[in-house]
């Protein structure tokens, strides 16, 4: 696209990963010659600042794409399967965070600190892997070229942004009740929220006993590390954190791995930063991660389950919508601009 | 002791356990001729209710023990190394909550579904398990006895009452500051709490990277186990919850294990209930857990990452107060009762 302005659209302009599209394209000067903003009926005329300027939204219909070179998806996978091949065929490129198109083979899935390359094999739509799968992925891929992982065990600690800005609402709002000590009744989420957490809120695998966030987790890092051989499980638990996600990762390496050396890859891996103070007790937080382009990554230690040496364990915590969402989209389309 | 009733202190009783310890004997109908309630000098005179009495809080001192049959101790390692010994030498069996004497090789450490048969061998002093222990190993038990676990990864999601009554206070505390944006100083955890996670506050162990917390879970096990040879390894984590611990486990077994040969040995569990609800989505959560005897345990499947089919993940949650220390002390008492 050599880098000549674009005409960007956001469809989901006013969730909360639109709204940190619109923070990304600002802060990494994105070549934005029109933004378009998307979103559903109701939010029509609603104004949003970009760059300083007041921006309307404007209904998302089957119109909405002439003229546009990027589409940034994200409002739910029903809109994507609707609205993205229109906006294809208007000739757009979509970048979409949705799970619609993301194990489809023609389309590529992509962490650009990973498989950036996958980009070029597009057909009109470049699929956003699912966030707990970015943010407990990215920091292992060094790992994985120098020695490769079989087998991981992912526990996750997911936070209110994954469903939304809704969720987040509501769990501001149901916590201020419990300090209140007033009855809540959630409207968002299926359990309550405050000083609670619960296994993911998506619908259970009947034949696995997984549920869908673990599914994709599982799946697309085989997709994005392109290894289908490798093996992995994860579980996936909604903790009441506004942001950032957490997680702990044990992994298991075709041969022995010394801790020392993930130390070394990591501290020169793209996207990541090492907070791994022992001493200070400083390891990576939500708090901390939140709002922060990086994924911070810390206790790493040899893994006393496995004798071997084989195994490492360590913990990740990331920016849901930033690297989970809106950043890494925003990175990707970067490498469509540089295309 | 053949059940007459018993003169019984407790040491610490003003914290979070020691409040639990009252009424834990209240309800199970603890034989109790006198309790004596003792804690340090700032909390002399405050009056504590058992079984619809007021009982005035004593001074715990080296005369505190004369005529104690049985003495629950909850006031951390140091009070339990000074002052232990001599209620044991004053007579008295010491059920300790702490983890000063729990690696000792004369000191049983129980919990009763596991080992009650090891209670019999104590010179005086009954070591309580660390909570998080407690709460993810009762479940696997039965399954250890059908078929050998061999290796263990447990990510725990740990509730503020592990820290005490004013870490409980700190959480609800700073959370209130948070959602009224007034800035909060952490007093009692070293890490900001509201909406937030952190690695536990321990100590890290410089040589194998695992905090103390982490430690006591593998050392523990091990011994309650009565199985040195059990690879485990354990990442603890502190969340924004009030009293109920809850972990990710995943364990390997010597032979393969199918996942509904797990869900009938744990339906029959002493000490657990299955909460595996998989078509509503209703499993162990922090929230259902709390105030409960029982420990909670579901999200029971093969492990996806192991196709040898010896692996099996699941999810569970305990109320850290109850079955993570008092109620877990008073069933050791009343293993003592009936010797």
């Amino acid at each position: 696209m050599n880098s000549r302005p674009l005409t960007v659209a956001i469809v989901g302009a006013t969730g909360a990963v639109g709204m940190e599209f619109l923070r990304c394209l600002a802060e990494r000067r994105f070549p934005v010659k029109e933004l378009r903003l998307l979103a559903s009926a109701r939010s029509v005329g609603r104004e949003l600042s970009f760059d300083g300027k007041a921006l309307v939204v404007q209904e998302l219909t089957e119109k909405s794409f002439e003229g546009v070179d990027i589409a940034l998806f994200s409002a739910g996978g029903g809109i994507s399967k609707r609205y993205a091949p229109i906006a294809v065929a208007a000739g757009a490129i979509v970048v979409d965070n949705s799970s619609a198109f993301r194990m489809d083979p023609e389309v590529p899935l992509v962490i650009p600190e990973i498989n950036a390359g996958a980009i070029a094999g597009h057909k009109g739509i470049v699929a956003n892997p699912n966030c707990a799968a970015i943010i407990a992925i990215t920091p292992l891929w060094p790992i994985h070229q120098h020695n490769r992982i079989r087998r991981m065990t992912i526990a996750t600690y997911q936070a209110a942004s994954g469903a939304g800005a809704a969720a987040m609402d509501e769990l501001a709002d149901s916590t201020r009740a419990y300090l209140d000590g007033r009855a809540f009744q959630p409207r968002v989420l299926p359990h309550p929220y405050a000083f609670n957490l619960f296994s993911h809120n998506t619908a259970i695998d009947p034949e696995t006993g997984y549920n869908d966030e673990e599914t994709k987790v599982m799946r697309e890092t085989r997709k994005i590390y392109g290894d289908p051989d490798l093996r992995l499980s994860a579980t996936c638990v909604r903790v009441p954190v506004l942001r950032a996600h957490a997680a702990a990762v044990t992994f298991e390496c075709e041969r022995p791995i010394d801790e020392a050396r993930v130390r070394v890859l990591l501290a020169n891996a793209p996207g990541v930063r090492l907070v791994d103070d022992r001493e200070r007790n400083i390891f990576p937080m939500p708090r901390d991660a939140s709002q922060q382009d990086d994924i911070l990554v810390g206790r790493i230690r040899q893994d006393l389950g496995d004798p071997s040496g084989h195994s490492i364990s360590l913990f990740v915590a990331g920016d849901q919508l930033l690297k989970g969402a809106a950043l890494n989209a925003v990175q990707i389309a970067e490498h469509l601009l540089a295309a």
